[in-house]
């Protein structure tokens, strides 16, 4: 038989040579009876190999390999190409810089665990395809070069040497595309969609990205739902054997921020947090006399050293609290700490059973604004969750996150859209969520996985005078709705279908099948945080006649792009 | 049952109306049995009916439509929205402006004939995965956002806030990257792939367009053809029904340029260029005194008429060329035309036999450089089938032309690569090229399809000697070539395996299986051949704030790329 491929380890014994070739497919032992014929052979080199196949010497069998019990004996060899010595070692070698991985991203590739991490990436895209095309979905191309569109981050430009002053921008997402496909009749869109957002410094961010991209006309929250299990559940199946729950537990935006302190709550443990506000309704404890008072137990805290316990206090400051006010659940059941002492004896008595905490425990509160308690409460559910070893790696926690509010406080007086303002309000809340704009719930859904959101997506607006109501809630007046979605708002005026979608962000849901602990792990060539690509040294400068010539530097004329002609 | 669509076309019977609600998946007739349920319905308002279905009275069948037995008499009728008066029919609407077609492109999409067409697409798509799927290619995504290289085209340039003054490009084509992936070991790619090429004003041209990328390990010329046709097989059988032959012919760029004048030959018709240089060798008629003398027969062309004779100079003219020399074989087998007289008694007498002329034809010569010669009889060749009508539109030609030239010279005394840099020569010209590079011939494949190329590709150079030995031919300099791409030279350092791939114009293909006549008609959201997009009015000016912001006018630090760390 014939192998090709490189040479990963090489052992001498004797004058007999053992060379592990590796390929695409695993690794296979290829053993040289005489040293002269692997003389040449280094680490990495490419070589062709010609052998025979045969069952190793008993006891010396490898049952860590799939061909751990066969050998190749050869007869001949041809080396491909040469290596020049290696920047770092491909097998074995660990503690090696993300800088050097991804400057020889190519030999990086070549290591078990990253190459594997882009064939489960291609077999989970493979499979996206299988699902939507049973749909009957139209996979559809939308176009990168486009307009400028407001999607809450900044977009990336792009001069236009032909028409010179102007700018493409490239998409934060094909959002508007995929709506104007609904009203242009499609009915079931998808595709895998590259997205692009130029956003500050944010540890695992790229400046690209990748969605699995869906709109459906007709269609209600369960359908979107009911197609999101079906895919997500037969790519987990098929790639980690994983069988989802169905249907996909739902909780509601309004308890998953009650009992978990998260709109994307991690289910794998099961500590929750416990309101107080009621509690603590009477109390003469200055700190406790807030809107919203709530509390999270970390079991076994109470064993905790000062120095731990002074830890999250900076951990707590790190978010932006004050602190982290706490008290020690004694084993004979009385409660120490600094905040004990500020509680009156009924308070104290009935603190363990009302939030459950247990002989040798910790308790944990957040006293102030609601919404920014229980985030905190929530980050301090995760990190105890992490210290105390409480989350199975094993295990998955799928659940819908659904009916998030429609508008948040912008802190200015106004209102921003959760989501964006093109999603619809819940069937109940149609005709008044201008009236309650701090109430009125979204037609949204997420799904979570282990903590992450990997999906979300809502039920859009088609009706012209709903969406006047919520500009007029975010205060977006008719010249800027025109000037920054006109076309968008034009097309529905031409009997738009009822829709909705969802986006699922693909690097994310890629590092969860592979176990990555970075959606840099299954991007073949990924950037750094702030944008570099040790591989290619991109970006780089550009010269004075790439500046010239790309018009960088051009007054766009008035109206040339509406003379522009169609050309056929 | 329950129907939800859009009013096609209304029909009022003397009380009774009738719909044709068109929805997805086509059209279905719909009875109005009291006028005033369908009072509001007009033109393109989405609805949606719930009826009963029934057989349409005898007579009233129509068999156009798979609908055209039943309608449904509709019991109840609710508005979904309406539309405004529309910019232009969608049914039967024919002549309107590519202008207001682009513009409102939501609307022409719902005319079935733009619909299929993107259909037709997403059902290449899938199938193109399904082959590549079980095929164990890996589909990698390689960036969009990336560095400045050379292939031919101006890149699209980006600025980068985060690192002011440096500019990402965007990719012509995934070409080094998938080149990369090989000196990875990853084998087989694949990948549906955007590129961005900032050409000229084309008719036909698009800034971005996508291409199915594909790159193999270990492989040779017959590898890529035959996973070619394995792809295109399945193409076109699954979606026009036509099979195309196996193996599918081949013929070397020599034979194509010589027979046909082109190196995309459009087989379909049999027309054939003579070659005559050594029929003339002796001739005192000036004009045909030339490295290279050819014709190409027109059939029945001997009566056109003055004008249409003049309309040919015309047409050569604007080709470049000085004009196109003919004579007429009248029926009575002499020949008239202007360049007769100048022609001897033997070289009239022979002419039509030697080029297959018949009483009634003309002949058509080209004399003067090979190349060029051929190339305007190869162009006469394509006219004289549009204008005899000689081309079956219902027929397929597929053909592979190979073995192109390496080199082909720049007009400067120099040579430039006829692919790219990265195209090994043939085996047997693997020793010699760089003495011969004029005759020396490519590894390389273009897989034609009715005269245009649908997918080109090459087996590259995998060694660092022969690689210099092809930039020592084009004059690349070592620093050019380092800063040009020293990144994937530095890459094959480090054991490349031999390696070839192919990349097919996925717009073309999507065009020809649609039946289109423009690339224009399989893109969801195409672009003038300006580049201006009529729908959302891109590109646009950007304002003050985001020309700062984005920093388009900084200067880039010196090195400040290079101390850019690999942020975890």
């Amino acid at each position: 038989m014939t192998l090709a491929g490189w040479v990963a380890r090489r052992r001498d014994h004797g004058g007999v040579v053992f060379i592990d070739l590796r390929d695409a497919s695993g690794s296979a032992q290829v053993v040289f009876r005489e040293e002269d014929h692997a003389h040449d052979l280094r680490s990495e080199y490419c070589v062709k190999v010609t052998g025979e196949v045969r069952l190793r010497p008993s006891g010396n069998e490898n049952a860590d390999l799939p061909t751990g019990e066969i050998e190749v004996v050869a007869s001949e060899v041809e080396v491909l190409s040469e290596s020049a010595p290696l920047p770092f070692p491909i097998e074995g070698g660990a503690g090696v810089s993300e800088e050097a991985r991804l400057k020889y991203r190519y030999l990086d590739i070549r290591r078990q665990q990253i190459a594997n991490a882009l064939r489960v990436r291609s077999q989970a895209t493979y499979l996206a395809n299988e699902v939507m095309r049973e749909r009957g979905f139209v996979y559809v191309e939308t176009p990168n070069l486009t307009r400028s569109t407001p999607e809450g981050a900044r977009d990336f430009l792009v001069p236009v040497r032909l028409q010179p002053g102007n700018w493409y921008a490239l998409p934060q997402s094909p959002q508007l595309f995929k709506q104007l496909l609904m009203v242009s009749g499609l009915e079931r869109y998808y595709q895998l969609a590259r997205c692009f957002r130029d956003e500050d410094l944010r540890a695992d961010r790229q400046p690209e990205f990748t969605q699995i991209d869906i709109e459906m006309s007709f269609v209600d929250q369960d359908d979107v739902i009911e197609l999101g299990e079906a895919l997500v559940g037969r790519i987990w199946r098929e790639t980690v054997g994983y069988e989802l729950p169905a249907p996909l537990p739902r909780m509601t935006y309004a308890e998953a921020m009650a009992r978990y302190g998260s709109d994307k709550p991690d289910l794998r443990f099961g500590i929750e947090l416990t309101e107080l506000t009621d509690y603590f309704a009477g109390t003469s404890f200055r700190v406790f006399q807030a809107p919203y008072v709530g509390a999270v137990v970390m079991p076994g805290g109470a064993s905790q050293t000062r120095k731990e316990l002074d830890a999250w206090q900076e951990w707590a400051k790190s978010r932006g609290a004050r602190g982290l006010a706490y008290v020690l659940v004694q084993e004979d059941g009385t409660l120490g700490g600094p905040v004990a002492k500020n509680l009156s004896e009924t308070e104290l008595s009935g603190l363990a059973a009302k939030t459950g905490a247990q002989p040798g425990d910790a308790v944990f509160f957040a006293a102030g604004a609601r919404s920014a308690s229980r985030e905190l409460l929530g980050a301090a559910r995760l990190e105890i969750g992490r210290r105390c070893d409480l989350i199975d790696e094993s295990q998955w926690s799928f659940l819908w996150v659904v009916d998030a509010p429609m508008f948040e406080e912008d802190g200015e007086g106004g209102w921003t859209a959760v989501h964006h303002p093109f999603t619809s309000p819940k069937p109940e809340w149609a005709d008044n969520f201008q009236d309650h704009p701090g109430e009125a719930l979204a037609y949204a859904y997420d799904m979570v996985c282990n903590g992450m959101e990997i999906g979300g997506g809502s039920i859009r607006i088609h009706r012209a005078e709903m969406q006047q109501r919520v500009f007029d809630v975010l205060g977006i007046s008719k010249e800027e709705a025109e000037s920054k979605f006109g076309f968008l708002l034009e097309a529905f005026k031409y009997g738009p279908p009822p829709h909705g979608g969802i986006a699922y962000g693909w690097d994310r849901i890629c590092m969860l099948l592979a176990g990555g602990e970075s959606i840099r792990d299954v991007i073949a060539f990924p950037k750094t945080a702030s944008g570099y690509d040790p591989l290619t040294g991109a970006p780089t400068p550009i010269s004075v006649d790439q500046r010239k010539e790309a018009g960088v530097d051009a007054k766009p004329k008035a109206e040339a792009q509406a003379q522009a002609p169609a050309e056929s």
